[in-house]
């Protein structure tokens, strides 16, 4: 089937999404079906919006850079497509340019996008193939070993655990316990990760709040103390999305306490609420630290592995739709552990938009603040080798792309 | 003269404090005057407490290792030495250990001990040699052109500013500012270093904001404002130091404002600070991260000219020390700038222990809100190179001693 071929990003960025659209353009513009490669300019919207631009009149060097630079090169979106009117439009677009091959780097609701829209298209008689490939931080796409971005986070958190644990190794006589919030709204992987860190017993990270493990905190304060008198010193990784037992955000918890400690809710998180804890009911001072954003982007220590992967998943997608497959999502399949290797397989994307991978609960060690070495073994592998972007003065140097757009 | 040496580290801890430790330690051990080289465990502390180790029962490669393992391997401590019971204290312990040669590698404080013990030494006729190491991520330290631990957290926080940039650039039409907290409490040398990152008017950070000039409310959210019209988005670096125009900092703002935002003023700090004002006052939505202590122990990006100049300082100490030279810190001068060459020198503790350097004025740009070219051209060549710590299943692996305690 000839016709044009449009890559999109979706979601929050991560440190190899540009490495899979690299794998999707590169590969495109070797298939002689596919005439021209477009980008739509921040996701979905850019199909929206007809913003969209040709990848063939970009430098290949400028390509070439996405394997080397964080976020999304092409622009990203959170918005979720919902009405039929949205989806025709969508339609509409690829027809009035002649897109045959869509391929959705993203998460759940990129691949519910996907679905529906090759399904749309179908129904209209419109001849395409729309592919995904799996991107997110959070590790929680079903009918995949892991995803990639997670990888790469997760190398870059625990490197920070590792580091900010020396910071805290050194000056516990003042800075005695040290908390570090990670992303993961729904699902403990990327906390979990940071269990990577600790090689021995004096290494942080110490404690591990998931939100798959109710936080108990009486439990929790006596698990810190364990450290304080062991160690004279506490690391403890929180997860964003920790929860209490009424299913509650431990950041969102109502009552005296919270308002004591800082009235507004929203403001605070994770990180702030165990810091406070720890420095009232422990009576310990504590500091805290909220990498947000920055851990999801750390191209300059990504994991190879992973940029390798998400590439590799992002060239599969071309291959495969060009071999007739459609409403599929690119899946790492692990096929050995040690040594460590991963090929790729399919899922449909229907299913991928309606499943979600939570944290397994055996991966969480008996006392329920730790990980165990079955997960250590799962994890390790994802982080081997480093990305080495091009430094010049010192920093690395990234892609931005001309985005020439196609007249609409 | 012979006799034993000790090293002490002090202070909040910095990417390469223990490249300085190095420098002392592997020149101490070549040198026929020191016979044993030991370390105070925690700063000055190890010595008010006799715990004392000795680095000739270290293996070689950990003391090798010191120049890629980040914080204080000795042990560091906040502890400011004051009363005369403490100083008496200390020359009794050297006495006792028969140390006749001190290097002490902190901040003011620390040369300003130093000094002190020297001093208290003559008086009391045991003679000794004291000489400084200079260390601090603030860069604030007098009579150096620039601190050992000051280029690798402008590196490495400069590197997250480009790449959380790079997210906001891809997220911008919901996550439209993006606040990165730098540390700083006096001055703006490490917010002012994250000017680096920006190479084009596209890059991030476009606003930073610093102790060094009064904070305006008004002329800042017009900064936002411009900034969200041409680029459709701001990344904001603001010093955990930035003030009022009546002095207080700006997240211990009173008021209606503080109240209503985060209640607690302790609790913030001037990141959470700027992106509450940012989401109330400009209206868009903003993000946050602090990377708090993160920040000055990123070893996996550390700048090697700063490791090297580290090094180089701890190792002069020592050939001063022995010499003759005492009461004195090292220097770092820049004696070109292009291409850039550095050489030490020596400057008297009690001068350096009293004087502070904050972010010359002249460097700021004439809006209030960046850095001057001339700034660049002073902080570029102390980021180049990275130190590269060894890799082990993807993790970086750090040094850490076996303190065998000398006999009390």
């Amino acid at each position: 089937m000839k016709g044009n071929a449009i890559v999109a990003q979706s979601g929050g960025p991560t440190a190899v999404i540009n490495a899979s659209a690299c794998g999707v353009i590169q590969e495109a513009m070797k298939q002689s079906d596919i005439q021209g490669m477009y980008a739509a300019h921040n996701g979905i919207l850019g199909v929206l919006n007809e913003e969209i631009f040709d990848m063939g009149k970009e430098e290949p060097e400028a390509i070439e850079g996405l394997k080397t630079t964080p976020a999304s090169a092409l622009g990203s979106c959170r918005y979720k497509v919902k009405s039929q009117e949205d989806f025709e439009r969508i339609v509409a677009v690829f027809k009035k340019y002649d897109i045959r091959y869509f391929f959705y780097i993203g998460g759940n609701d990129s691949m519910d996008t996907a679905d529906r829209v090759s399904k749309l298209a179908a129904d209209e008689g419109y001849e395409m193939r729309a592919v995904g490939v799996p991107k997110t931080i959070d590790n929680d796409l079903a009918y995949t070993d892991h995803c990639p971005g997670y990888g790469s986070v997760i190398k870059y958190l625990a490197t920070m655990v590792m580091e900010a644990g020396r910071d805290t190794e050194a000056l516990y006589t003042t800075d005695t316990v040290n908390v570090i919030e990670a992303m993961g709204r729904n699902a403990g992987w990327i906390a979990a990760g940071c269990g990577l860190a600790r090689r021995d017993e004096e290494d942080a990270p110490h404690i591990i709040l998931l939100p798959e493990r109710p936080f108990d905190k009486e439990e929790f304060k006596d698990r810190v103390r364990y450290f304080l008198d062991k160690l004279g010193r506490a690391v403890i990784v929180v997860s964003e999305g920790t929860k209490n037992p009424d299913g509650t955000y431990i950041a969102e918890q109502k009552g005296d306490f919270a308002k004591d400690s800082f009235g507004h809710t929203q403001l605070g998180g994770a990180g702030l609420f165990i810091k406070d804890l720890v420095e009232r009911e422990v009576e310990v001072k504590a500091r805290f630290a909220i990498p947000s954003t920055i851990q999801r982007t750390g191209i300059h220590f990504a994991s190879l592995t992973d940029s390798h992967e998400a590439y590799m998943a992002g060239q599969r997608a071309v291959q495969h739709a060009v071999e007739g497959v459609s409403g599929k999502m690119v899946t790492l399949e692990r096929t050995s552990s040690d040594p460590y290797k991963c090929e790729t397989g399919l899922a449909d994307l229907v299913d991928v938009a309606n499943g979600e991978k939570y944290f397994p609960v055996e991966w969480i060690s008996k006392d329920g603040f730790f990980v165990t070495e079955e997960f250590r073994r799962y994890a390790t592998p994802l982080i081997r080798g480093e990305v080495e972007p091009t430094i010049k003065d010192g920093l690395p140097v990234f892609t931005r792309f001309k985005r020439h757009f196609v007249k609409k």
